[in-house]
């Protein structure tokens, strides 16, 4: 018998209560054993729930039962999360997580302690929800050199883009009718801000190329930018624009790592990725492009993703899971200001203009366009500040990225 | 130090010794060990082969030689090659394997014998080439009770649908640009006739549900009778014809696979991936649905799959991997022809002779139709032979059924 404790009953926890309980038959089949829930650790009270038996307020009543050997923390933030997790690993229990703020920040720390005691610190529904990736990451693509790994990792974020590209709604209506739908929390700027994105290319990054990448060093901008008129100059090109995390590896091992909104090919296999879905994908030198596609966030799925590493920690009672990664350092990472790329650009100024400063560029039409409005695509790459540079003085509404 | 035999360098073989190789350094880090290639069986001779000194024709020196542990079985077939992986887990070495058809037909037999004898055998490169799936659908995927697999399992078939329906080319014109890209084989029945997705399908049904499905009950259809107006009808209305392997799980724990071709809604996942790439879509309790992308064939990306399957090996020496399935029988599976679907049919016969026999149906148009040709998509859900008396004595020229 294997018996785990669940910290924090909200979305996440409740659910993975509810897969451990529904689907227990084929877990324990799966796992060769039996896994079955014995605290619920909450502040709150839940006199009605059908684990009532099993709530506890107090962590030191789990951390101090040899009995449970794994302990799920679905409490998010980084301060009691920290250290409950600290104390679970200390007392050689694998803890199983879906806080990405927690890994993104201290999960090479953790990581580290876990292998001390050796027992399992995992964290596939940190990234991408129910999406198997962190796992695959590491298995399956472990005979190729990676060289990029790159996706749209944030469904409210994904899911305001498209009403606006579909809908025609502007950025605050598609906004507010996310926050309705339940898809955009109240304060919704660590998701439209791309935190929440940064975070998941941290812990996607430090798998994919073995160092920690912290927040502070991926530059990261969100989508509040973004206009109708982008989306529809966009669309006038066969285009997308989509937030997208991205983290290339270049030839001297060095690492760069960003959030912004790009434009994308209407060919791209990400740029088909609509709604509250997300999709990762990954680049490497024998498989080439694979991508992962499913539901980014929602009860179930991300339960269904906890509850697979719960399976997993079980399986492997005894030994430290294969997740590792080095300390990272200031010195490991480059800036996405020196990646070559193509832009959209819009500004107020004449196309004669335009075309004195960059020769030959793309412009775009689009209906309703406002007097002395340009719109273009750059006709060769430049890196950002050469793009500055280039457009000195012109004042900018807005440059977006092409990815590809 | 761990040594590995390839089995035939063919395409995939020499893949494997190239990524063996060329990755060496990062693959001994994951594996913490040095993992390094012993032997090659070929009965050709490789003289100007980097490889020249590894060669050996006798497979009795690679199942003798208690220095190697892991075989990598890339012959295919299921003669010799069953013979030797019997032998070689026999003799206590894993087996790694992309051989789809020995996998298919004699599965069950030999993962029972890879567990009696404590070692592995491993096939992800068997399905989807290097998509990552086999070890997602038994680990990641282990919370769930899965429902339904279904994918784009042939990169052959499925360019040749894109040519057809990008390019207007005909069939037979698509299918030889596929030989001459070396898309095709010389002999392509395996793959047009749906044999390859098959033998895929029956693999992926196997690991999903839990018990062997062997080839002969998967009624298989190709696409060799896909034919341009049915492409055109399918565009009129928003849809694209591809040709994909399902699995379903009925409540009573009954299994339906079959492959054949299906007509998508332009906006679901699958119907946007093209030319020679595969995706393969799982849909669980918990997860929903997940879809997973990628190349489905070709040197690097299966000898990437083949490789990852050795690293697994590698690290769990002394135990066996846990795949595992039962051995299936006759009354465990049921009929597609139970299956109640929408479906497109084209005939020659009046619309209202259609009408007459099946009420509300969606008629579709095309330029050049010909005389007194008649498609539509049927409003309500058949069977198929429900359909079929409905439409007694019209003779259809193509009947598709129509994907969700």
């Amino acid at each position: 018998m294997i018996y785990v404790a669940i910290l924090g009953f909200g979305v996440v926890g409740s659910g993975v209560a509810e897969v451990l309980t529904t689907n227990q038959e084929s877990i324990d089949r799966r796992v060769r054993d039996e896994i079955r829930l014995k605290y619920i650790l909450d502040v709150r009270d839940f006199p009605d729930s059908p684990y009532a038996d099993k709530f506890v307020k107090d962590f030191s009543v789990i951390e101090n039962d040899p009995e449970v050997s794994v302990v799920v923390e679905t409490i998010g933030g980084a301060t009691v999360a920290l250290d409950f997790t600290r104390r679970a690993l200390q007392a050689g229990k694998s803890v199983v997580s879906s806080n990405k703020e927690l890994v993104a920040t201290h999960g090479y720390d953790l990581l580290q302690l876990a292998k001390e005691k050796k027992v399992s610190y995992l964290f596939e529904a940190s990234v991408g929800g129910g999406i198997p990736i962190l796992r695959p990451l590491t298995s399956c693509l472990a005979a190729n050199e990676l060289t990029e790994v790159c996706g749209i990792l944030n469904g409210t974020t994904n899911y305001i883009l498209t009403r606006m590209i579909r809908g025609g709604l502007s950025f605050d209506a598609a906004l507010k009718e996310a926050q309705e739908k339940g898809y955009a929390e109240r304060d919704p700027s660590a998701d439209i801000q791309g935190q929440d994105a940064c975070r998941k290319i941290c812990i996607l990054a430090a798998l994919a190329f073995g160092q920690h990448i912290y927040p502070s060093q991926v530059p990261t901008e969100g989508i509040t930018g973004i206009t109708l008129e982008d989306v529809a100059y966009a669309d006038s090109c066969g285009r997308k624009i989509k937030l997208l995390g991205r983290a290339i590896r270049r030839e001297d091992g060095k690492i760069c790592a960003y959030v912004a909104p790009h434009l994308l090919d209407g060919e791209e296999p990400l740029a088909g990725v609509e709604d509250v879905f997300n999709a990762i994908s990954v680049t490497g030198n024998a498989i080439g492009e694979v991508m992962f596609y499913g539901r980014g966030a929602g009860k179930l799925p991300t339960a269904s993703a906890v509850v697979a590493d719960v399976i997993d920690a079980a399986r492997s009672m005894g030994q430290s899971k294969y997740l590792d990664w080095g300390p990272g350092g200031e010195d490991i990472t480059f800036s996405p200001d020196t990646l070559s790329d193509r832009w959209y650009v819009r500004l107020h100024a004449p196309a004669e203009e335009v075309r004195a400063r960059l020769g030959e560029v793309q412009f775009l039409a689009r209906p309703g366009a406002t007097e002395g409005e340009t719109a273009f695509l750059t006709g060769r790459q430049y890196t950002r500040p050469e793009l500055d540079r280039a457009l000195e003085g012109l004042s900018a509404d807005s440059v977006i990225r092409m990815y590809h």
